[in-house]
């Protein structure tokens, strides 16, 4: 946790907010602070700043918040992912929010298990906890906004091109397409399909969505790997 | 798996292989392969092709190997790293080795915990087994080699230069650096620092040694994510 994020419901008076269970245990047994001791902590989907612990009762800890700046600009990149297996789904949530993104799609694709569909890993308030530990990790404040398309081709045909706006849309696969470019400065939707691939079908009908097909290089990478290095690569540094 | 690597004691005579029980549980009871179907295979440290399942008795699967072609290249990026929490340094080493990083340091910092250099985790067999799951996955044959340094300061000084060898030898460093390039064509050497960075000293010494400090965005990251990231970034694609 790099930052401690405040929700709404926290907060007092006057610029005070309590913290509820993990935040308390964190700032007092992993941080080991004291009254007086200051911390980084941002309001959810709001600015980032200082926090000064003002009172440690029993288990109630109340701390006086000050705003210090914008949290860090994100990437203008949207993700469409196939549905990762269950076991995985979490990292990668994890690791999305991190990087920056604040659009994803979890899409269903034929290579996707169906069984994948039924886990309780996506009970929405699961999904949104993840998100918020790749904020508290990324010292973010704003959450991603996360859309379930159980059906690949209505959402494709009917839905994508609204979501994904303006900007280039790209698709990795394997074969003599250009390879993946990098440093874009305009925004991107970035397609990732299933261990396996999306069929030839798919494909298609992500091109005919306007996505390109590029390259990536010829190794076979698993989906929480290749995410982070097409995110590193696509994203404009400042 | 997406490649089953054969070891040179698995040979038998006249392009005849045996399988160890691993391969031979992922042949018959995951592909479900029987006599007759064939799938791809490599030569650790050699090249690949197709293997034909020659005889499935009991136990002992025997299959007929043909060479194809050599194995995918690999980028030209060595990894200097801070050990990782053991926890995470399994996974690290299966993700380098699978982005097709071929030369790993792994060398203590300030903030690497001293009880991470005590772990059986990094008894060189288990370290071998993770990256020989990395080529698995990538469809790779070809072994990092990986060197331990648990003493930062020698190693910095006396061998790193020697190691690193030509081309540019970057480091991410949150600052008012330039930020990170990508689609390198030279070979490029890339320090990666623990959790909560490298020190000022430690960035000095790197510094001294030819290490230029880029910034990659103003997030923290997880190492496990930095590193695809990174690595997706500074690769030049065929």
């Amino acid at each position: 946790m790099n930052l401690l994020l405040l929700h709404p419901h926290q907060y007092l008076h006057d610029n005070l907010w309590c913290l509820d269970e993990r935040q308390g245990r964190h700032v007092r047994d992993i941080l080991g602070l004291a009254e007086g001791d200051t911390f980084r902590a941002g309001i959810l989907d709001g600015d980032v700043g200082v926090a000064r612990v003002e009172s440690i009762k029993n288990n109630e800890i109340t701390i006086l918040f000050n705003v210090e700046s914008h949290p860090t600009p994100a990437p203008s990149l949207s993700l469409l992912l196939a549905l990762p297996r269950p076991k995985m789904l979490k990292r990668i949530l994890i690791d999305a929010t991190s990087l920056g993104i604040k659009r994803i799609v979890l899409i269903n694709s034929w290579k996707v298990d169906k069984s994948y569909w039924q886990t309780p890993n996506l009970k929405a308030g699961l999904l949104r906890e993840k998100m918020l530990l790749g904020l508290e990790q990324a010292r973010d404040t704003s959450l991603p906004e996360l859309i379930l398309a159980p059906r690949f081709k209505p959402f494709v045909e009917d839905e994508l091109d609204r979501w994904a706006g303006p900007g280039r849309r790209l698709l990795a696969h394997p074969g003599d397409f250009p390879p993946m470019p990098c440093d874009l400065s305009e925004p991107v939707t970035l397609a990732i399909g299933p261990e396996g691939g999306w069929t030839d079908y798919e494909v298609e009908m992500l091109q005919r969505q306007g996505f390109e097909c590029h390259s990536f290089g010829t190794r076979i990478l698993r989906v929480e790997t290749a995410l982070p290095a097409l995110v590193g690569r696509l994203m404009r540094l400042p």
